[in-house]
């Protein structure tokens, strides 16, 4: 029953978000966002049971059937929404938290060299736009907007807008 | 016989356009972006004959295909070319005349919080670089090229030329 | 004997450079970029003996299979590592080095019009960041590093760091 509701959670969340979007049913068939959050749950799950190997393989087979690769070690919170997904990158040691929407072609991910925690944390009710990068263990505040195509590689304080492709680096 | 003159019309359109093409059996086989433009015809006719659920489902299956989402709802011209095509999302009120062309992950979106028409209008002989963002119900007039990850979101008169990276919002 | 040292080298190089690799098991299983790679030597040896029909057709199974776009004309060097991959483009007259990196989403393209040698050419030790694009016959010197959704339409002297989301064009 409790798997069930958070199923529903999930369908209901995308129709919130997504205007495009008619009923459950069609959020269940043609969604791959959804599909690759349900997939990371089983692959996180594995991977936090030592089966790190067949966690992989699996979030390697969901990412070629969504075109989204989340790293079975990253954390995400609840109604997590992914629209369109494709190209979307999620590193090993990134945390997500709850009511977070990112577009297709996002990545949360590390600088070269980096080691140990080295991917971004995104606090509750953010929004990051198609293609931005979020590079590095910085953080983004509680209800930041990031626009389409922006480049992070430092932490953003809460409700932060920032526009399209401008770019926050050290 | 008309749907045959309009397969190779498009055959003809690709090589056109693209020097590293050989020929129509080359395009035929090979051109996920073809394959692409066909499978949204379909989908459209099923989307207005009110199968709207097979039609997304169609077009879901087509994008994991060929890594191009396009909405059932969108209008498309004629002698439309996607090139390469990966991570291509084109929405449901977007509306595309003929003779345009696009590169991979583009981007024919709408902002957070619209409603209605809330996709680009693209007019004829429009060229858009990959990874570029044309966000909202906005208006590319004429004849416009749109540089690699450059991102609009406000209207573009007839024959701009938007040069890489540059950015056209409010 | 050869072949398999190749492949060891491969799944070697991967582990050094992606810190979340645990193991040449796992590389092997679940890189995508490496099986990419691997497809490519195909493809090229395929090109090279005039199979450029069959060439193709398999380049563009290698796509639908790891996200990764590589024409089957492109000549690349050894130790060659796509982390990631997905949305990858490279196109058919581009010349890479040895020890190259480049992330997911990074284009080596043409721009509209050119012919002949249109693509870059990548000199040995470069990094590419996730969403960059270089754009037609321009060179880009040895040790360089270009960040994240930056694009280039023009020669880069070797060493260069080019900031994220910078342009570099005519």
């Amino acid at each position: 029953m409790f798997f069930l509701r958070r199923i529903f959670e999930d369908l209901d969340n995308a129709l919130a978000h997504d205007p495009a979007g008619r009923n459950r049913l069609e959020v269940a068939l043609a969604y791959p966002g959804v599909h690759a959050v349900w997939g990371h749950r089983i692959s996180h799950f594995l991977w936090n049971r030592h089966l790190k190997l067949v966690a992989r393989i699996h979030s390697n087979f969901i990412r070629s059937a969504t075109g989204v690769e989340i790293h079975p070690g990253a954390k995400i919170g609840r109604r997590f929404f992914i629209d369109h997904g494709m190209g979307v990158v999620i590193g090993a040691t990134a945390v997500i938290g709850d009511d977070v929407m990112i577009y297709h072609d996002v990545t949360l991910g590390a600088r070269g060299g980096d080691v140990g925690k080295r991917h971004p944390t995104i606090h509750n009710d953010v929004v990051i736009g198609a293609g931005a990068r979020v590079l590095g263990n910085v953080t983004v505040g509680e209800g930041s907007r990031i626009s389409a195509n922006a480049v992070i590689s430092k932490d953003l304080p809460a409700r932060s807008l920032l526009s399209s492709a401008e770019n926050f680096v050290i």
